[in-house]
């Protein structure tokens, strides 16, 4: 299989192509590639779409965006990437093959805030950042390019997911990732959310089991994927037992925003997602552990 | 109240602005305004953007538009207006006033086809045409937009508008109104579709009516607006009857395709909208009188 994947350099498509280049055909594509064979160059460049499809291709995997908080900063640069350039992509891989694989990186951005007590399949799309206004924006021209015939796509909304680098990313949610990093070098950590704030993550490596289950399927449309939910202080005490260090390394001072953004996730239904086969970590430990797995 | 009127050198925006010139300040902007006083200009052109805005407004009707057949002959052009210079339109509102009312033109194009046995406010988006998705992704960006206190937006899916004027309006469902000429001038019109196709219309009074309650009411979000559903031969007779002409001026050449995207119209109910104030035509015999009392 020839499969296009954006945002190859990130967190996500590095561990992506990791798991799939002994036996697919990958064409890499990202600003920086750090290090990766593949086209170097920006998506709202036509000629670098140009060049990425120019031998056709069977599947696309989008991970390419400009994520919440740097969205907000810069919102022209956002809809340029998350639509103008996602959009023509649609377009160029229709062009490349024959009813190509399209896997999109959504985002439980698509749902806003505040979240009402429990979300489901039949949550309405509610965004309130700009980010998560593009993404189900996208979901509607890759759904509408599937009904055409033109592409077989999939939407799937991602939750957190850890452990992404140190580093600036432009993602609001990087506390997620951070405490991570903190507590394996035995650091003090102060989180942006309360105590008992609650998140929904899932590790790369799941992801990206995900990813490739989405890439053999079938399926079309907008799947919410699953996730497991816990309390911030949960997260932290999983962490500090697999490093065997003191949970206290972290101290709490809620900021609203985040608190209200990435902190009040209640319970989640996924039926959909589970029924074509995707899947959450199962355990906290798990997760933690799978996150420690493929932390650079 | 200080309003930009987009499209307004249209079929709906000149009945708008007739209706609305004595009480308010219209700022009316099109390619081609024929006749009337306003900005002369292409709404991808940010210049005219600015001008529009230049002095405030309180509230935006924005009705251009690249419809169906003509978005499907030229996508790049239909995403450049449905899309790009619509975002940008609600950009420029929200700088240029407080909150401002924006009542966007949406279309049934949303729920594509074919239709389900019934069409209510809980019906799933699913467009097919290029111009639907590009109005399901506005209504989104409006939305979100409106959830950011940046406007109090509503989008309003129009069904088919009777009656248009004669000649190329890039309209799939141009027929509808062909048939309200043709008969008034005694002269026989091939219909692209079955005697007993359904049809949703609206007259074009009636949907001004609409405009001028959804700019007064501050309900937000999107509403599918009432329609009258008849059957094809319904419209013809009921025409017929009010031109004192024969029905048998009309004669009947199915095109599949039409006939699937226009005349296979389900029973429509539209409680949200009842409920917020807006109407339908009442009566075919109305609708007809209505139509006609425009006629141009």
């Amino acid at each position: 299989m020839r499969l296009v994947i954006t945002g190859a350099g990130g967190f996500v498509g590095r561990a992506l192509i990791g798991a799939l280049i002994d036996q697919h055909e990958i064409i890499a594509v990202d600003q920086q590639l750090g290090g990766l064979t593949g086209i170097a160059g920006d998506l709202a460049d036509p000629a670098v779409l140009d060049v990425a499809f120019a031998r056709g291709c069977d599947a696309v995997v989008h991970l390419a965006t400009v994520p919440g908080g740097a969205a907000e900063a810069n919102p022209e640069r956002a809809k340029q990437v998350n639509v103008d350039a996602s959009m023509a992509l649609v377009e160029a891989a229709a062009r490349a093959g024959q009813q190509p694989r399209f896997i999109f990186a959504s985002s439980i951005a698509v749902y806003g805030e505040p979240l009402p007590p429990l979300v489901d399949d039949s949550t309405p799309l509610a965004p309130r950042l700009l980010y998560g206004a593009h993404k189900a924006m996208m979901e509607e021209w890759i759904a509408t390019q599937t009904r055409r015939g033109a592409i077989s796509g999939l939407s799937l909304r991602f939750p957190g997911i850890v452990a992404r680098p140190r580093g600036p990313s432009g993602m609001k949610s990087a506390f997620m990732s951070d405490v991570f990093h903190a507590l394996k070098a035995g650091e003090p950590i102060e989180l942006p959310v309360s105590p008992g704030a609650t998140l929904w993550l899932m590790s790369v490596n799941r992801l990206v089991a995900n990813l490739t289950h989405a890439l053999a399927s079938e399926s079309t449309g907008s799947v919410t994927l699953p996730a497991l939910r816990m309390a911030m202080t949960e997260l932290v005490d999983a962490i500090a037992d697999n490093m065997m260090v003191s949970p206290g390394l972290a101290s709490y001072a809620p900021d609203p925003a985040l608190e209200a953004g990435f902190g009040r996730q209640p319970p989640l239904a996924t039926p959909k997602a589970n029924s074509l086969g995707f899947r959450h970590d199962e355990t906290l430990e798990t997760l933690v552990s799978s996150a420690f797995a493929t932390l650079s």
